[in-house]
């Protein structure tokens, strides 16, 4: 994962502002306003849940991983549409599980 | 973000070995089965849509925060549960948006 | 199907207006407001989902019956809850179907 | 509500035996597949919760009544496709609320 949702937030938070719903899927997502973007966080939660039963029963590997990559870019710009940074996400979940800003040491650490 | 995400997914993968569903509520939700799972995942979208709606109403932040944090947080236990690496989604995620392994500056090149 | 859903929306309406959430469960979720209504609409929806995935891989029938009887439940009491009735649903159904109240016949008539 | 219900499911079944895609939405999702019928009743359900909220907050009522129709509609193909009766929801609710076959009287009765 590295660093490619912070890298993956700075392009979403350009094309916010570049605002040419014409040439860009998320600049259109944003101009269609908040429900749309909310309604597409629902269709891939429900994709992903429909690929995960799949994938249970002998399907396609590659079909959850898209459809997890959807949910969670989708997120991103609802996050990013409420102008909410990933940073906070990040806080929170690091705090509910004790990891400090020293991640790696802390998740060795973890019971 | 940082690799909050990657400490996290260690974690998971710890608690999902131990297997003692008493003392965790990662080993328990892994106890109860892919369905059990994949209802939290459903639950935790629905929660983060409602907060969303409440935040752009004037409602709370740390909602919405909190609710996007759990979506994620029961994502990757979905993923763990079926063995799909964090890395994966990543890779998906670059794929989609030009993004090398040189992250931040890839994101700098992207329009 | 008959009157069902007729009745059960008297008994929601009984419910809604004597108002104790100890003894109903219908009062209780009018207690703890929309949010807790919709999320259960939400939740009732995946698994509904989840059982007719199950269904077509050699699950139980029952289970698909009863969360969508859970599904609709709900919806009947989101519906109670902004006031909104059963017989604007219907009218809805009706209008977009070519359903007039001569049900059976126009059934019967129907493309 | 009368029997629409129940005249929508001859329809639906009528459409569904038919089948040809190119002509009836009801048979253009049968031939997508139960996938693409459930990532429906997920998508009407999303949009149900948001047009509760948007009513909630002064919103248009006639939204709310469209989405919860559509979801009802879709959940209706949903049963269809995998061979469920409506009977068989009307039953499991008329059960749970000691609803017999006369309905109306029984409701008359409930606490």
């Amino acid at each position: 994962m590295h660093d490619i949702l912070q890298s993956l937030q700075v392009i979403l938070e350009q094309r916010k502002r570049e605002g040419e719903p014409d040439s860009s899927y998320v600049a259109s997502l944003h101009h269609q306003g908040l429900n749309k973007i909310l309604e597409k966080v629902g269709e891939e939660a429900t994709e992903a849940i429909l690929a995960a039963k799949d994938l249970d029963n002998g399907g396609n590997r590659e079909d959850l991983v898209g459809e997890v990559a959807d949910l969670w870019f989708h997120s991103m710009v609802m996050l990013s549409h409420l102008d909410v940074g990933l940073d906070e996400i990040g806080d929170c979940l690091a705090d509910r599980f004790g990891l400090s800003g020293l991640d790696e040491k802390a998740a060795r650490k973890q019971p």
